[in-house]
């Protein structure tokens, strides 16, 4: 089986995916292939109508998003339980890690699309605080008790360091200065983890 | 075992969990609790911190979240994959469906959130307009192939409903006039799900 995977380089939902996909030892059967938005005839509308990456297209053509089905789909494809556990609690607590840094993501993605989709004269500065702030907390709680660094890593460790990982990017490693303790947390996951730095964006 | 349930009545996404937990019997273990961001003392932003509904908290003060994280939850709970198929593809269909109707919610209160969080004369129409393609495609992808409407409703159904009602609400139900299949698969819905009409805003 090949599956195409829709992507952009910066972006951290797809790095995401590229790092489960590399920890399942599927990276082989995955062709990446780059989106152009600006291109009308983009086929990535059609295949995602929310014209979002990452999204996954299968053999028969069928393509799956969001980024947490895509990994629930390639661990299963993967024979199962391997980056997400099976059950119980131990598989909603890393749920629940995946979504918190997905949600930093998202609150990180609307302060760029502030400068990317509207003039200057038009940003909104309470609105990029709401947003620094949902950033600010989820940071702290992460900080608190960042996720355990099994072998393999669990999705939830996997979107942390995505989410650390755009905080980097996006927002010139700000974060670093006040958590020493994730830093090195940071830095254990790229050690054992070389996706990760791999698939870090320009 | 008793769960509360920090909710808004408009929120779509609340909404998918409360028809969820109806569908699976367990409504009456989940008590309902309102927010107020306004409050700074909101407790919701230490259950989340994210700041986001809706979020589950169970017994011993653990959240979850974001909801589809709590539907998959309150699947495992009723004893699972009775909302959602267990495995093979009809699992990732069913996720794709969420996820689409997620993000057709999504797309929808950003619309919503340009006028509650930002001064009329900074509204910007291109990013309006973004936000509505999002929500008209995701709209004809769902009326080209609406979700079966299995008994009990899986996940992808309970989800496109609540965008439809979404739609509905803030949106003048503009979305009917264009398709006819789809206000006739909503209704079928709403005749096969009472918590649909029991869960519809004001």
């Amino acid at each position: 089986m090949t599956m195409i995977l829709r992507f952009a380089p910066p972006s951290p939902f797809a790095r995401k995916v590229r790092i489960a996909a590399s920890v399942l030892d599927l990276s082989d059967q995955i062709t990446l292939e780059t989106t152009d938005l600006n291109d009308p005839a983009e086929t990535l509308r059609v295949q995602n109508p929310l014209g979002k990456i990452p999204a996954l297209v299968l053999d028969d053509g069928t393509a799956l998003y969001d980024s947490s089905v895509i990994v629930q789909y390639l661990d299963t494809l993967a024979g199962g339980v391997r980056i997400i556990p099976p059950s119980g609690m131990a598989r909603f607590q890393v749920l629940r890690q995946e979504a918190l840094a997905d949600g930093l993501m998202d609150a990180g993605v609307l302060q760029v699309y502030e400068g990317r989709y509207r003039p200057a004269e038009l940003h909104h500065q309470p609105w990029l605080d709401r947003q620094a702030g949902k950033v600010a907390r989820a940071l702290a709680a992460i900080a608190a008790d960042p996720p355990p660094l099994d072998e393999p890593p669990h999705i939830g460790a996997i979107a942390t360091a995505c989410a650390l990982g755009y905080l980097d990017f996006r927002f010139s490693g700000d974060w670093r200065a006040g958590n020493p303790g994730l830093v090195a947390w940071l830095e254990r996951f790229e050690a054992a983890v070389p996706a990760y730095a791999q698939t870090a964006p320009e």
